[in-house]
């Protein structure tokens, strides 16, 4: 459920070359409401680029978004923006602090759908508790972009308790999966296929920062690692995990959490939901000793509820993501090798 | 002059929506030396972001690169992308040390462009004393985007003795432009239109980070602000400037140094050089009493051979930028409404 903000008087309906220029059309899309809406201390500095104070272990991240459709069930591209970023950092064991923002806009957009970004955007940065401290904006002629693409960067502070790295990754640790698959892609794919289903399938993209702050301030370093299986969906990241650590994952389809409608539409479409980009949901490999009880806290948070324990790691089959399916077989999960839904974040 | 490396042999001769579908194939490109080289410790650990230590006055800033052709006399967007967030973090103060590195690549350009980009990125970067930490890449379909976008983010200590703010502006400080103004803007115009000069113009990009570390070194916090004159040119900052302080510019048009060719150029082309973006000079407005040796001083550095006083800050006028013509009359020079040239960073 998106709030508004009352769309403010601007002297033009659509972005034009001029707005990207620098000049008085750059400085009237600022001024009309976009410095107003982010508001805060460090951007209202308006310098080319802002002063911030950090101490100690520092995450850094980036994420151009490039999504097609821009506007799909439940969010946009400024939602996504700013809850990828806001992720990424999660993902390093950090609590994130601070965003950049800029944009590549098509000529010929409507201030109208930009606003709606925007008004986005602000949302989801306070609901990550995060704000938008530099931007930049560029327009680009009707023909060399689409509509809108976004970057964002990321600064956070990592958790004291927090170490997270592949290094910390052993066997037997156990892989924690925070909620269903497929749900993300599958909710774009609907929108670009036209498909009806009887409820819509929505985007699951959230902010993850605090449920993992709850967990890490609980399991410290049983945590091992952290990642949100986004493109390329839990295929590819568990086959980079596998690969970088030189150890093998088993993975236990019956535990893998999915929609039934979602999983629906994955057999109608023909796609493995474990290649089906994701948004809302991470995975954990965590110290096999505290999994149940990490599962059981992360089921009591609002982004944790369907967790699962889904697989372990193995000294077995070294860099290979074994499943065990539902029915007794076992198959290799494969790296994906291009690209089964382009543009998804 | 851009030393070379050479290309690593892959099997693919262009970028295909496959690249950015975060399998196989972008593995594959990433793993075909991009991280080799633009190999440091930190890039190396290959988490969704890097871990980083920062102490104190930290300056994060981002800028997104659309210039258009990507390749220009004497560089190419790899190298400007680089330079531009260097540029903006030493325009703080700062000493510019981790970038952040995105692209959105078109479907179809080739891999032999997208390594020459590279290569210049690796050059630029070793030559300013900056590493890429952290990056991103996202493919889309051909007529959706133009040949490569870059965002670069980047972080940097701030130097304990630079206290650059708008709020330290003043009456009677004077106007500083390190070096000849509308290069940029007319390298990139000579290209597009196709222009031919007695020699070529090239683009002045450079990192200014070194001249600006030693000048803060020497003048502390008589350096009132510094201010890099890209899009919109030297007219738009000032304005920006002039409004932001409620206090008046008054501008030598004598004193602005310009290239003989360049001005030749603007004058057939019916542009104000004052409205050309540049990218390898810099505005800085310090304590009029130190303004001869600030200038000496940049003079003897290689971005700065051509420093000049150019205006002073004045009471009168408020937020206005006058220009004393060389012939004896006044005018006002406004801020810029749109694009004289679009894409030209």
């Amino acid at each position: 459920m998106q709030l508004q903000c009352p769309m403010p008087k601007v002297d033009f309906e659509m972005i034009t070359l001029g707005h990207g220029s620098g000049g008085l059309l750059t400085n009237k899309l600022l001024a009309s409401g976009v410095f107003d809406l982010l508001k805060n201390d460090l951007l209202d500095e308006r310098h080319d680029g802002a002063f911030i104070n950090l101490q100690g272990k520092t995450a850094f991240s980036t994420d151009s978004f490039v999504i097609s459709p821009i506007f799909f069930p439940n969010s946009n591209i400024g939602e996504l923006a700013v809850n990828g970023t806001v992720n990424d950092l999660a993902m390093c064991g950090a609590i994130p602090r601070y965003l950049s923002l800029s944009f590549i806009l098509e000529e010929g957009l409507s201030m109208q759908e930009f606003w709606e970004v925007l008004v986005s955007i602000k949302f989801a940065c306070e609901k990550a508790g995060v704000c938008v401290v530099t931007g930049d904006t560029k327009v680009v002629e009707k023909g060399k972009g689409d509509k809108i693409f976004i970057n964002t960067s990321g600064i956070g502070t990592v958790h004291p308790q927090a170490n997270i790295s592949l290094k910390n990754v052993n066997a037997e640790d156990s892989l924690v999966i925070s909620g269903n698959v497929a749900t993300h892609g599958i909710a774009i794919m609907s929108v670009r296929e036209g498909l009806q289903f009887d409820t819509d399938i929505q985007s699951d993209t959230q902010a993850l920062n605090s449920a993992v702050l709850t967990l890490i301030e609980k399991f410290g370093n049983d945590v091992h690692l952290l990642k949100d299986p986004t493109r390329g969906g839990v295929a590819a990241v568990l086959n980079e995990i596998a690969r970088d650590t030189h150890l093998g994952i088993d993975l236990f389809q019956k535990n893998i959490p999915i929609d039934e409608q979602v999983e629906g539409a994955c057999e109608i479409l023909g796609l493995d939901p474990l290649y089906v980009a994701n948004e809302g949901i991470f995975l954990s490999i965590v110290n096999s000793e505290i999994a149940e009880d990490y599962v059981q806290l992360l089921r009591t948070l609002p982004e944790g509820k369907n967790a699962q324990i889904i697989g372990k790691i193995v000294d077995a089959h070294p860099k290979q993501v074994i499943l065990q399916s539902s029915i007794g077989g076992k198959r290799v999960v494969n790296m994906p090798v291009g690209e089964q839904l382009p543009r998804i974040c």
